[in-house]
C-alpha cells in the first residue's frame, strides 16, 4: 500500500485512496468529486488495498468502481465490503466509460502492431480494432492504466495501450484515436467508501445498500424480502445475488434502494429484514449521483408515517377516534 | 330503553345492558361472566338499543351476539359497532346454543298444535319438529325470548315456544323438551362493548377486532390488506365484507385478528393499514373465549421488534455492525 | 310448494319460481326480465322451497334475492345455493328498493296505529315513520308482501303495510306514500338461478360466481386465493366469508369474479383454485346487470393466453425462439 | 477458432468443444461426461469462440463454465448464451476446484520466484501463497492452463504456474504442491450447450435456465416474476440480474428453477411470465448435477394439473359437479 509520510500538511489534509495505478477511470472519478480538490488522492493497487486502507484508518476515504453499464457490477467492490470490519458508502459518482488508444510521443498508428489494455476494455474497442488495426495483437493487462503505464518501459512491451486519456497525461503518451469504445453509452459507477460512524443527511434522492444473507433452507426467502420492499412502498434500484463463497447455490443478496436510512418507511422495512434475515450488513446511505427522487405512492412518506404513529398513539391510550 | 332511579346503590352497582327480553341468550351469556356478579343487568330490546345506552353512559357495558356458528355474523352488532360515537369491545364469550321447547304449566305435547320462534331457531330445530310434531304450525317471532313471553299473554296466541331454558326459568314456563337442535354443536359468541377508554392488558391470547373502509377505485386493495398482517405474521381468525350501505358493490372488510393493539406486530400492522386504508375503526383488543394463544412464526414478537428497532437506532447514529 | 296441473300448455310454457308470496320484490325483478314474458310465474314461500323446486325440475329456473345495497348478501340464498345438488346462476338483475306505505281502500293515513313490514324494510323507513306516523306500533312479518297480503284477512291485523308497490297492485290495496325509504339509493341484485347444463355465452362483461372452502389448518388461505386472482389479473366484484356451520370460526368464501369461465385467464385461476382448495364449487358465469366490461391489465387478454401457449408449445417441441 | 479437415471418421465422431487451452477445468469437466468418450474434444480459446462454433455447426456440442462456489456467475457465459443465435442448456456438470504449483521437471519450490496464473486462482491460493512462498511474484494471465502452457516457452516467463492437476499433465510439468487452496470446498460448475431441437427428457430432478427481460419502468417487476413462480410452487435456484449493456440501472434476470419446461407448473409459469416480460429467452431444461429432486408443495405435480383440467372441461361443459 502506498503510504506517505506523516507530516502536518498530511494532518491537515484528508487523504482518499482511489483504485490505481495513477491514471485510472477511479482517479479521474475521484478529480471530479469536489471534495477531492483539498485532499491527498494515493493510488492503490486493489479494491481490497484501498478498502483496507479506510479500514486501517490510513484514509478517510477510497473511490472504487462498483457497477459497470456494460460489464456489471465489480464483484471485488461487493464482496469486499462484504467482508472484514464495516465500511459504509457516503457517496457515489458514475462518469461515462472513454477509452483512448495511447502510445508512446512519435507513434505512428499505422506502425502499431500490439495493443495492451484490460481484457474488459479490449471488448468494449474489439469493433474498432478490428475496423482500424485489423491484425493487431492483443496484450491483455491487469488495468487500463497499467497497460498504459508499462509503455514507459524500455523497450516498451507493446506498441500501444488503451486506456482514458487522464493516463495519457499522467505517463506523457500521445494520443494516436480518441473515443473508440463502440459503445458510447457505457459508464462506470464509483462509491466513496468510509468508516462508519458517518451517514450523510438525507438529500430527498438517497439510496441505500444493503447485503442480505438469508436463514438456511428458506425457499420463498427473496420473495418474502421483496414483500418487505414492496408493503412500505420502497423500489429497488438494484439487485444481485453474489456467492457466499461456502457452497455452490448459498447466495446472499445485494441491494440497493430508493431511499435514506432516515426515512421511515426506510427505517421499517430495515426493522422487517432485520426479524427476517440471517444477517444485515448495513452499506450506507448516500445522495444519488443521479439526484432522481423517488416517485412515493401514497401513504409512506415521514408525513403519512408520523400520522400514522400519532393515531396509533391515541389507540393505545384508550382514545378510540 | 329500560331505565330505572338513579339511587345510591346503583352508583355503586355497575349498570350491564343485553339484548333482551329477559331470557335471551345474551342475558344467559352476561349471567356466565364473573364480571356480571355484581351489577345490575337490563335488558334492551335491540343492540341498537343496548348500544346506544353505552354510548349515553346509562351502562357501563353492553353484551351482544356477533356471530352464530350456524347463522353467521350478526350483521346488526357488526353495523351498530361501526356507526355512531366510537366504541369498543373489551371481552367475549362463547355460548353453546341449546334449544328447548317450552309452553305454560301443564301442557302436554301432543296437544302442541302452533309454536312460535324466532326463525333461525326455527330452522335449526326443523328436524326435530317434523320428526316429533309433524304439521305443527310454525309461528315467526321477533325472538326466542319474546316467542316465550307471549305465552303468557291471555290468552296465549299459541301452544308452545323454543327459546333457551332460561327463559323457560324467567317466564315460568314448564320445559317439554330440551336439547331439541337439529346440530348439537352450534354456539354463539357474544362481545362485551364499552365506551372507549378501557384498554385491556394483553393477556397473550388477544384479539382485536377492526373495520377497514377502502379508498374508492382501488382494485387489488383486499390483497394490499391481507399483505399488511402476512409481513408482520398475523392470523386472521375473522374476515367479512359488508355493504357499506351506500351503494351495491361498495364494502367495508369486518376483521378479527389475533394479537393486541399493544403487541408490537399488531401495532405497525396498524399503522401500515391506517396509510393505506380511506379510514380505519378500531373496535378493541380484548382476551380471546378460548384462550387460545397464537403460533408466532419467527421474527414477529415482542422481543423481535425491540431487537430490531435498538439496530435501528444504532445504524441510524452511525454505529454500523 | 305451490304446483298446478301438467298441462299440455305447461309443457309449452317454461315455468320460473320466485320468492313470494305475490307481490314480492322478487316478482317484480322478474316481470322486468324480458325472458318471464313467455312464461309462467309461481311464487314460492321460501328461497329454499324456489332452489328446491329447480333441483327437482319443476321449473326452468327461480329468481332469488341475493344482495341488497343496505342490509348486506342475503344469507339464506347464498347457503342454499351451496347445499344439495349442483345449481348455477344464469342471469342476474338489480332493481331500486322502493317502499310504499299501503292498506285497505278507504284507510285514512291519520288513522294508521299499527304497521306490518319486514324487519329489514321497517329498518329502512324508521326516519319517515318515526316524522311522519309517530308513536305507530310495528309488527315484525315475514315478508313485505305477506304484511300486505295479511291486510286482507278479516279483520285486518293491523292497519297499513309497508311493501313494493306491486303488493298494493296484487292484493288489491290503496298506497298511502310512496318512496318512503329515508334512503333513495338502495336496491336489490336478485340471480336467476337454473339446473347445471346451461352456461351462457361470454358477453364481454360477465360475473362468475365461486364458493371456495380452504383446507384445514391452512392459515393464509385467503392470501394464496386472492394471489390465484391477482397473478392473473382477475378483479373480485364481492368476496364474503360464510360460516360453514360446523363450529365457530370455520369459513367458505363466497366469491363472485369479473370474467367469464370461458375466459382463459378465469379457467386458469379456477385450475389454481382447484389446485389450493379443499373444495370449490362453481356457481355460474353470467352476464353482469349493469354491464360493465372488466379493464384487463396488458397480458391477461384471451389473445395473451393464445399466443403464450404457442409459444410454449414450440419450446416444448425444441423450437426455441 | 480451432478447426480440423472434415473427414470420415469426423463425420462418425461427434466434436465437442471446451473452454482451453488444453488443460482447463472445463476439459477436466468435459472428460467426467460420459458422453465425451467417443468424442473429439477440441479447446477454444474463449467462451465466445466455443459458443459461436456451436452456433455454425462446428461442433455438436461446448461445455464451458457458468459458475463458481467462490467467484460467483461466469458473466461472460451468461451473457454468451443471451446473445447471437439460440442455444440451449442440455446437461451439466459440477467439478471441485482443486489447484497444483506446477514447474518444468527439476525445479525445486525453494527456487520458485515468481508464479503465474488467472488472478482468480491467485486470489484462491493467496493463502497458501503467503505462507509457503513469502514474497513470490504473482503474475496475472488470460487462464491458469495458460499460464501453465507459457512454462514451455524458452526461456520461461516465469518459475512456476498454479493450476489443475491435468494441466501438469497435458504440458509434461512436475506438480511442486497439490491442493493448494485456500478454501477446501470450491466448486466450479459448466454447462453443455447445443444448438436448439434437442430437449432431454424430463429425469424428475431438473433444472430449467431462463433470461427475462422486463418491460421498461415498469418497477415491482421482480416481485411480479417471482410470484408467477411462486403461485405454482416452483422453487429458484440461482436469480441474478445482469447488465443489459444498454443503459446503468438497466438489468435482465438470469434464473435457474426447479422443474423441466415439459412439467405442468413450469409450463403454465412460462406462459405467464411470457405475458408479463418484454422478451424470454429460454436457455433449456436439463438433468441436474446433484440429481435432487424438488420438493413439492401439494397441488402442483402433473396429476394435480391434470385433474384440474379435467375439472374445468367439465365446468365449461356444463356439467357442474
Amino acid at each position: 500500500m502506498t503510504t506517505s509520510p506523516d507530516t502536518a500538511a498530511d494532518r491537515l489534509q484528508p487523504r482518499y485512496a482511489f483504485l490505481g495505478p495513477s491514471g485510472t477511470f477511479s482517479e479521474a472519478a475521484l478529480l471530479a468529486m469536489p471534495r477531492s480538490a483539498d485532499a491527498v488522492l494515493v493510488p492503490e493497487p486493489t479494491v481490497t488495498a484501498a478498502l483496507d486502507g479506510v479500514r486501517a484508518g490510513e484514509y478517510q476515504a477510497a473511490l472504487v468502481p462498483i457497477e459497470n453499464s456494460v460489464e456489471g457490477s465489480v464483484s471485488a467492490t461487493l464482496d469486499e465490503l462484504g467482508a472484514g470490519n464495516p465500511l459504509v458508502i457516503t457517496d457515489e459518482i458514475a462518469l461515462p466509460v472513454r477509452f483512448a488508444l495511447m502510445a508512446r510521443p512519435g507513434t505512428d498508428l499505422a506502425a502499431v502492431k500490439s495493443v495492451a489494455t484490460h481484457p474488459h476494455a479490449e471488448a468494449q474497442c474489439r469493433g474498432w480494432l478490428a475496423d482500424r488495426l485489423p491484425g493487431v495483437h492483443a496484450i491483455p493487462a491487469a488495468s487500463t492504466a497499467a497497460a498504459a503505464a508499462a509503455l514507459l518501459e524500455d523497450p516498451a512491451p507493446y506498441d500501444a495501450a488503451i486506456a482514458q486519456a487522464l493516463a495519457a497525461q499522467r505517463y506523457g503518451l500521445d494520443i494516436l484515436a480518441d473515443n473508440i469504445a463502440d459503445n458510447d453509452d457505457a459508464s462506470t459507477r464509483f462509491v466513496l467508501v468510509q468508516r462508519p460512524g458517518v451517514l450523510p443527511q438525507p438529500s430527498g434522492a438517497d439510496k441505500t445498500t444493503l447485503m442480505l444473507f438469508m436463514r438456511a433452507d428458506h425457499s420463498g426467502a427473496l420473495l418474502e424480502i421483496l414483500t418487505e420492499f414492496a408493503v412500505r412502498g420502497i423500489n429497488l434500484t438494484r439487485i444481485e445475488s453474489r456467492p457466499t463463497k461456502k457452497v455452490l447455490g448459498d447466495y446472499y443478496f445485494s441491494i440497493d434502494l430508493e431511499g435514506h436510512v432516515l426515512d421511515a418507511r426506510v427505517g421499517e422495512a430495515l426493522m422487517g429484514l432485520r426479524r427476517v434475515c440471517a444477517h444485515i450488513r448495513f452499506l450506507g446511505s448516500y445522495p444519488r449521483h443521479d439526484c432522481r427522487e423517488p416517485h412515493l405512492r401514497p401513504g409512506v412518506s415521514d408525513a403519512d408515517y408520523a400520522d400514522a404513529m400519532e393515531w396509533l398513539a391515541q389507540i393505545r391510550d384508550g382514545d378510540t377516534v
